[in-house]
């Protein structure tokens, strides 16, 4: 079976910022209405000021029940928080459920937990934005992106096939693998380089107290380097909360790697240390022919 | 005395890579004659070609004798290699001399070892490129950039007005100070934050021998943290190794915050992280907004 062609009736998008708004913009023309869900009032009228939502709620049982497909697009412990508590109960039977939070394992635990019926299955677009908000809401951000999908015990085969036509929908390749393994995945690509950047600028930020010049020669490398310590704080802390096992295991592996480059340089084995990164160089250069460049 | 108007009847740039060639498109229309050295005839070649500079020379000796403002845009152990050796010896009397190296300490050290009457002065614009070589170079790199002057035993204050016409010269801000609080300043936001890109990239290269996932769903947080590491090598290593003191002390400085970070993280301190993580993606935001955005 291929996955066929995307279609919803009724689509509630449950959480409206960058994540949410774009993947309601995304699949406008799959939904007959799509509903936007959001406790704050000014983002809902925002929301359907703009047309990014056809209709909108900010009670979540009237915003989902009777929608066929629900993607959840809160941070991920709204998410826990949600699934946990009533959302279970709110949505009709056979219904699509879908959430698209930076770590898969606690969520789809709980998915595990909601009542039969309910086909829910774990998301996650390997995309985004430096700001965040409505107000920088893009359908175009998952094109040629991966959206990982992990299965839960209530990912049914129709439910992957409802799932994959999504993702196809929105222009994302849909990357299939289990929930901790995406998670050890996320802990290297993303959250480990966001503690490497807070840590980062802490540093930079403890020295310039007494140099203010840290500050101004800080150019592009501190630029790039510094970029995810500017991240949504409260969305990072839901983060690595949820992942705290397998950040702590790729940390431990960073000080290894750390510590080799720093043995090498005050010893002063210059000819070691080239020869230690130049294939991290290649690993890198390799990494954007073969991935980067490609999308 | 404010800094006069920039100008040279020959102006000699050694070393015609990224920042050699930019440095001399920038100049071309304050000297006379640009003289370009490099002992590779294919980079001499093209630079003639491409109208960067009007002569070239693959001797070091012909190309800056006459010279009345010589710039070395060398990696830092060539330029150490050539003030200790002949350079002094082929310069003419009252040539400003001025090289752009990333680490100043050693190089300033050695200009002040220089024959008495060559004028010589420590310099390092706070710009570049990802990528590098004389194929990209651009004029245009230094607009609006502080451009670091660190005063040697040879620099006169005739040397400090002249090197400071130079740099109004490209449109970069001249900023003055000694060279081990450069050192120490570009150890901090450049020379750590390529450690910690090669060492993330390390990290990730040794997890995706076992999982490909990893460079498959590595997405914009991992293509800025990692940019730094694919950096020149023979570059960063003669960085590193001009700069050991001051990036191991920094490196130090910033283990303790990645420290700090971990043990809330693995604790479980959610509030506690949030409360440490806040003022540092301040920090961050306050940087853009203060000198990122008014470059």
């Amino acid at each position: 079976m291929a996955a066929g062609d995307f279609s919803s009736q009724k689509l509630a998008v449950v959480g409206l910022g960058l994540m949410g708004g774009s993947i309601a913009l995304a699949l406008k023309d799959y939904a007959d209405q799509v509903i936007g869900v959001d406790p704050n009032p000014a983002t809902c009228a925002y929301a359907l000021d703009r047309g990014i939502v056809d209709d909108v709620a900010q009670d979540l049982q009237s915003g989902v029940s009777d929608a066929d497909t629900v993607i959840l697009a809160t941070p991920v412990r709204v998410c826990l928080d949600m699934l946990e508590k009533r959302l279970g109960s709110y949505l009709r039977s056979n219904t699509l459920l879908i959430d698209i939070g930076s770590t898969k394992n606690d969520i789809c635990e709980a998915m595990g937990q909601l009542p039969i019926g309910i086909n829910a299955i774990g998301g996650h677009p390997m995309t985004g934005k430096e700001s965040s908000g409505i107000g920088v809401a893009d359908g175009g951000i998952f094109f040629n992106r991966p959206f990982v999908l992990c299965d839960t015990r209530r990912t049914t085969p129709a439910t992957r096939l409802r799932a994959k036509a999504l993702v196809k929908a929105i222009g994302s390749i849909a990357t299939e693998m289990d929930a901790k393994r995406h998670d050890k995945i996320v802990a290297g690509i993303s959250h480990l380089p966001y503690i490497l950047s807070a840590s980062l600028v802490a540093t930079i930020a403890q020295q310039a107290d007494s140099d203010e010049a840290f500050w101004e020669l800080a150019a592009g490398g501190f630029r790039d380097s510094s970029r995810l310590a500017g991240s949504n704080i409260q969305m990072m802390a839901d983060i690595l909360s949820t992942n705290t096992q397998a950040v702590a295991t790729l940390l431990a592996m960073f000080r290894v790697q750390l510590a080799q480059i720093e043995a090498m340089l005050i010893s002063g084995e210059e000819d070691k240390l080239v020869e230690t990164l130049e294939p991290v160089r290649q690993s890198r250069l390799d990494w954007t022919k073969n991935y980067e460049q490609k999308r």
